[in-house]
């Protein structure tokens, strides 16, 4: 998405300031949202020195922008982590959705923070999306040749009905006061259920 | 959600001051958010005398509150207005998820308005989608027991699944550049297929 407007830290101090930097912007912009979040702020409250931040980001959309990357790489990387056991198309699915939505419960910021890239910038947005769409129509072009998915279905359409899914039961774990392994699981069967049969009788 | 802190108009000269309030305030908190949108801005751009902000609404709050209200009733009016000559459970979601679809193409700030409610006031977010999943579950139940809907699906986790896939495809067909009738039908058609069978082989 952007990899220009940043620098990475070389050495182990640097890093540990460029994590100060990193952990403060995301604490800010999704509590107090991006717009009204000043570079000053971020340095002052991360406890660096003025230069430092420059030192690794042209400015705050640069933080910005790194932030989202870093999310669209960890989410992938946390399913992928979960699925990477399994062989079946069905399987990984009904893992990949369960370590979304535990995910979901376990970092309330993820929403926060990439649904205001809408706000920040409408190609940011469409960008994380569609990278993650297209990255799941690669997957499940896959499954259809091996025949374990439906061939008659715009395989584009099925990533969004796919993300809508993860992302509003998503919602509706979030807004619940507790979650346990067993609910979770009740949760994710149910969103199976559909998968494997549809809704209606 | 919010009854107290605005005003109606009460003569048709009001009426029109008070769109305009509300057209400049949706202009306004789509194209640069709520938090660096001021009440005088909105107050300039409308074109109106100060006081006259404050006969309708308490504050700022107060105005994105209604504007958040007025959407969830025009969106739903808009849904029941087609789903309305429609008899089976199916044909009222294929309507209802074509119409969100139309919708979203037709007015791109209805993301944006109802998303930034995550950052104004989580409360607000949680009130509007937990409101449509409830109105949701209570449809869904009676299709339950006409015998339209399989009855082993958690309907809270269905009203969000469903959520889910019309807020998302919705994403798809505002990503693209056109949008057609053949299109949309192309769209809802993949969508019915997973809610009629499911995904897998």
């Amino acid at each position: 998405m952007n990899n220009k407007t940043y620098r990475l830290p070389k050495r182990i101090d640097g890093q540990k300031t460029f994590n100060q930097i990193i952990e403060t912007g995301k604490r800010l912009f999704s509590k107090q949202g991006y717009a009204v979040t000043s570079i000053n702020e971020i340095i002052e409250e991360a406890g660096i020195a003025t230069g430092t931040f420059y030192l690794y980001f042209d400015d705050k959309l640069a933080l910005y922008s790194y932030i989202l990357l870093e999310y669209h790489q960890s989410i992938r990387k946390h399913i992928n982590e979960k699925i990477k056991h399994v062989h079946t198309r069905r399987e990984k699915e009904r893992l990949g959705i369960k370590a979304f939505l535990q995910l979901a419960w376990d970092d309330r910021l993820v929403y926060r923070i990439i649904w205001e890239s809408m706000f920040i910038d409408q190609r940011l947005f469409k960008t994380y999306y569609t990278t993650f769409s297209e990255d799941y129509v690669r997957g499940l072009s896959h499954s259809v040749i091996n025949g374990e998915v439906r061939d008659d279905i715009d395989l584009e359409t099925l990533s969004y009905i796919l993300m809508g899914i993860s992302n509003f039961v998503g919602l509706q774990v979030l807004f619940g006061d507790t979650l346990s392994e067993q609910k979770l699981d009740d949760i994710v069967d149910s969103v199976m259920k559909v998968l494997d049969s549809g809704m209606f009788y």
